[in-house]
């Protein structure tokens, strides 16, 4: 039994799925193969800020009895601790929430345990998924380095096996840039499309509810979940004469993320698709330096009633954004909001041309300093609203992982999962975390 | 002492601060005004949806024993039931939510109350403040007639007496409408201005927190509250050469409504005013229909998590919004979120050489229908994101309040509420509820 339970936390949630509905597996099963690997690796990687096992087992074996809600009944998730849980304590790495209970689902979680899914305890985050407190946790594939931030605990427990799949949150590159430390699929779906109620606010403009799996299949799960819809159904079958522009990103990056990108262009022409380098500077010239713009005074207002009750529990960050210590004026937040409105028009247009856009996810593979890691290069991206997906593109020298990100205008989520599911056919997917950890 | 307590319930918000701190009255004093006024009164008016005496009495010893926080120690507030209380139900009058007690507050609620505020209870509201389930709650001016919607409870609380001040939401014109049909002062502030974190989810887009009083000084100590703050301090100071912009809105209204825009407009002119007519088609016309599209299809992933767990509890109204009944696209969607942000950028730029746009707030006096009224004036400006303050400005023909709206650039919060004093301190105020009620 010990031996099958170590592998099954090994499916991804698509084998998971097909084989809970074979009834190769139980829910329980499962889950238990899941709390197994988080006992064997949890001292190592902290992941998680709380798990309930026996509270998981309780209801594993109730979704054992039920008639199958779908695809994700019985799945085990994780959920960042910024989504509040009717049943887990919500702690935002925050000592003002310390054992705090909100007895209430974050409208994702219901969504998710409205199709079956098995909420398996909550991830380590950065203070309010902010830049305040570090997440406890360590990178799966060295102990050395960070995951990270701020959804790093929902990353790393996806990267190494603990679950198939984890909510995160993404305002700045919250999602992307752990799914690309972490050797995972991530995706940031576009902005509004899954409803932000119940989980803590940083910035409304920003704020972007995503997931993290070890397939483009397991994506495509979670985003069936949450009825994401393009307009028209993705026509998109082959790489073969697929459109797909290469932005080489402006900012210094590693020569790990740049020969990543290089070969996965290689490797996309070897494949008969047909690549364009798109420059986008009509795009990133106007952007510059907006996304500090909205995410510092759009904090200011989501952070007043911790800053008006407790301020000498929240980190100096959290404190100074309120007080507008970077002093930027209403008028460059409403310059902002005009100009990424303008820009969010021009890149659809742009991005229409093609069947995907194809990016660096960061700078590098995942440094080693307690640092959550440069957002640089995913700001833009989710001030533009446009869905985002993180695909595992290789080793850098640290054999540490390194991603690239897929994206398009507003509402191309299906395709761009389309996309991915046939690059990551094609490419041999690197495996998320070594086998012999 | 029940004479004391009678007249102290009708002290507006700026007067009981006053007094509070004068020591001329107590917070226990004011809050059992305040329950002595509910009592003889919520029969027939029907604001409340949660109140609980004693608690009420046990908080407002507290504050009484505690240095004053500020204009808003011990001053009582109602709050619309789609803000999460932690000592309170918090119902959305829905039967999912019948009895549930979220144990957490809102953020806008815990802003006040670190303020000092004391929380009196919860008011009634629509259907999850959309267009489900009525509130129950009347018009204190005629009980047969609507308070509008969805912030009914919180309109008639204030109107009648029972609270000076109260939260509410308006995601169509749902604040400044009842604000009208109920003769008191509404304040919708710049979109995200405060936090919505806590609140039922409507629409991102449109959702706005927002308050009332019965003088403007009350709407200001909100706003204080809230740290709302305009780009420089407004220089405004008497309506003596005021640029007033007069928009009489294309949408076919009431008589009693373009007679209270005339009467108003000839009283601007009498005080000194300089009035200019604003037919502003080039906001009105491009904006035509969309906020219909950014209501339905953003309601679409607020509502998706209740309409996946417990569709038989909610109204077909919501069903009907997850299921894209109206069969609108994300194109739709897209155009109208592009379209709404060149049309801000262009009114910012047309109000701004303005002190204040004044248009209506409502098509006319609070019907008879069991009805929350119509929308129509007010969505335009939510979509817009500006700021607008509901003025009490005469009764119609069935002896109604009618109100208007003062309107301007986003962030232009600040000089809207000098503007709204200049023009309350001139003109005669509508008394908000007839002494012999």
């Amino acid at each position: 039994m010990d031996g099958m339970d170590d592998d099954i936390s090994r499916l991804t949630a698509a084998e998971a799925s097909a084989s809970l509905r074979r009834g190769d597996i139980t829910a329980e099963q499962l889950a238990r193969a899941c709390l197994g690997r988080i006992g064997s690796r949890e001292a190592d990687v902290r992941a998680w800020s709380y798990i309930d096992p026996d509270a998981v087992i309780r209801q594993a074996r109730e979704l054992d009895k039920l008639p199958s809600r779908g695809p994700l009944h019985g799945m085990p998730v994780g959920v960042k601790d910024i989504f509040n849980t009717a049943d887990m304590p919500t702690q935002h790495n925050s000592p003002i929430y310390t054992g705090h209970r909100p007895n209430i689902d974050a409208a994702a979680v219901g969504t998710l345990r409205a199709a079956g899914a098995l909420i398996l305890g909550k991830t380590d985050t950065t203070e309010f998924a902010g830049t305040g407190r570090l997440a406890a946790t360590r990178n799966p594939h060295d102990l050395s380095r960070t995951p990270g931030g701020s959804s790093s605990g929902s990353a790393a427990a996806v990267a190494d096996f603990h679950v198939p799949l984890a909510l995160g949150t993404q305002t700045g590159g919250s999602l992307i840039r752990p799914g690309s430390y972490c050797g995972i699929y991530a995706m940031k779906p576009t902005w509004n499309t899954v409803s932000a109620e119940g989980v803590k606010l940083g910035s409304t403009t920003l704020d972007t509810v995503g997931w993290y799996g070890r397939s483009v299949a397991d994506l495509a799960l979670v985003a069936d979940a949450f009825a994401l819809e393009d307009d028209a159904v993705s026509d998109f079958t082959t790489l073969e004469g697929a459109r797909i522009a290469i932005h080489p990103t402006p900012h210094t990056v590693e020569s790990s993320s740049r020969d990543a990108l290089e070969m996965m262009t290689r490797r996309l022409q070897a494949a008969g698709a047909r690549t364009v380098q798109l420059e986008l500077a009509e795009i990133v010239s106007p952007l510059q330096g907006l996304w500090e713009v909205v995410a510092r005074l759009e904090g200011r207002s989501a952070l007043l009633n911790l800053e008006r009750s407790q301020p000498h529990l929240l980190h100096k960050e959290f404190v100074d954004r309120v007080n507008n210590v970077a002093g930027f004026t209403r008028t460059n937040l409403v310059d902002a909001y005009d100009t990424a409105a303008r820009c969010r028009a021009r890149f659809d247009q742009i991005a229409r041309e093609f069947d995907a856009v194809l990016t660096l996810s960061a700078p590098g593979e995942a440094p080693r300093a307690r640092t959550q890691g440069d957002n640089t290069l995913n700001r833009d991206w989710t001030l533009l609203h446009v869905p985002c997906i993180n695909i595992p593109a290789g080793l850098g020298p640290n054999r540490m992982p390194v991603g690239l990100t897929l994206t398009g205008p507003r509402y191309s989520d299906r395709r761009l999962l389309t996309v991915a599911a046939a690059i990551s056919a094609f490419d041999r997917p690197v495996s998320s975390a070594s086998a012999s950890m």
